[in-house]
């Protein structure tokens, strides 16, 4: 993954592009550890060679898990990255196009670019963070 | 609903944190119309216990309805707000994702969170207004 | 198609509104070129009468076709502008609402916009440059 930094100002903006076989949470947690990002949010398309998604299971308080083993263009992706303790957590959720033409997604657990994926990331001055929600174990943006 | 400005400059960003039970449609209308708001575009991921979505039928010249009466992923949620006569009018299309990974969406007519939805919100200094369209009878943005 | 710089700074926004009739890829190229950009990013909403989307190929380095001949709502619309040689070249991905809640996507090839498709542009300072991939035949953006 590479990065070039297209409006240097109060508040941020990067292009993130992924190569062939980057993870995306891997790669990009580890440019916001990199960078302390603690309030960013971004939008990417591009495809994945495959992915394992996650639907949210309200009885069971965990992600149901949805693997896509197959390419698959990304139709849309968003997300954000909040703090977490002291450490960037990213969130992110994604549409992704079938062969077909069909779309299908989820909450993203991993993600196996090919052969690129074109993020813009914005990084705002004021930090987010994250708490635990009893209710659902979740760690959700606390304001 | 709560609300943090996390740039705070001629363009504002904020990020909009909704609760559980929330309604979407309702609540955003709230904030804009107590801030004021006259060119906003906003994106938001997060989940929905329950949502009532559009499909515009061009013979009807009207919102066919699509009720989504389980729990959903939020996979992609755009949209913008603009003046319509005086009041802030919110305009968002969303893509759901269902516990088998299957992707649906829509106009938002009500969607209901569950446990949260995560906004970020841009309010731009210069409005957009919003003007019937003799043709559809839409309230189409008008530059 | 009419557009409105709702911020004016050294990273601009503009809202820009498609009539019925208009083809997305050509109108928003022309944008591009007479406004040279050189690193955007935008997102929209709306909906087409018709669209051509494709699907890359991997065996055959190419895009697999995927027409849509029926109206649709524009879920979601994602992409860039970077340059290409001396020109600015779009790349944007969709997401589909069929009438039935389903929803499909793809590469956009050409669409059709009927009755508007609202999308909000920003172009940042410094530019973006795609570079041909020989692996795929494909131009990606070359940091």
């Amino acid at each position: 993954m590479k990065a070039k930094l297209i409006h240097e100002a109060e508040q941020k903006t990067w292009a993130l592009i992924f190569d062939k076989g980057d993870e995306f949470i891997d790669s990009l947690t580890r440019f916001a550890k990199v960078n302390e990002l603690g309030a960013s949010h971004f939008t990417a398309i591009g495809a994945f060679q495959s992915a394992l998604l996650g639907f949210f299971d309200r009885a069971k308080k965990d992600y149901k898990k949805i693997p896509i083993n197959e390419q698959v263009e990304v139709l849309s992706l968003m997300g954000d990255i909040a703090l977490s303790g002291k450490e960037p957590k990213l969130h992110a959720h994604v549409v992704l196009g079938k062969a077909n033409g069909t779309a299908h997604g989820g909450h993203i657990l991993e993600a196996h670019i090919w052969p690129t994926l074109e993020v813009i990331l914005t990084e705002s001055p004021r930090y987010l963070r994250r708490k635990v929600d009893p209710d659902t174990g979740l760690a959700l943006i606390d304001i």
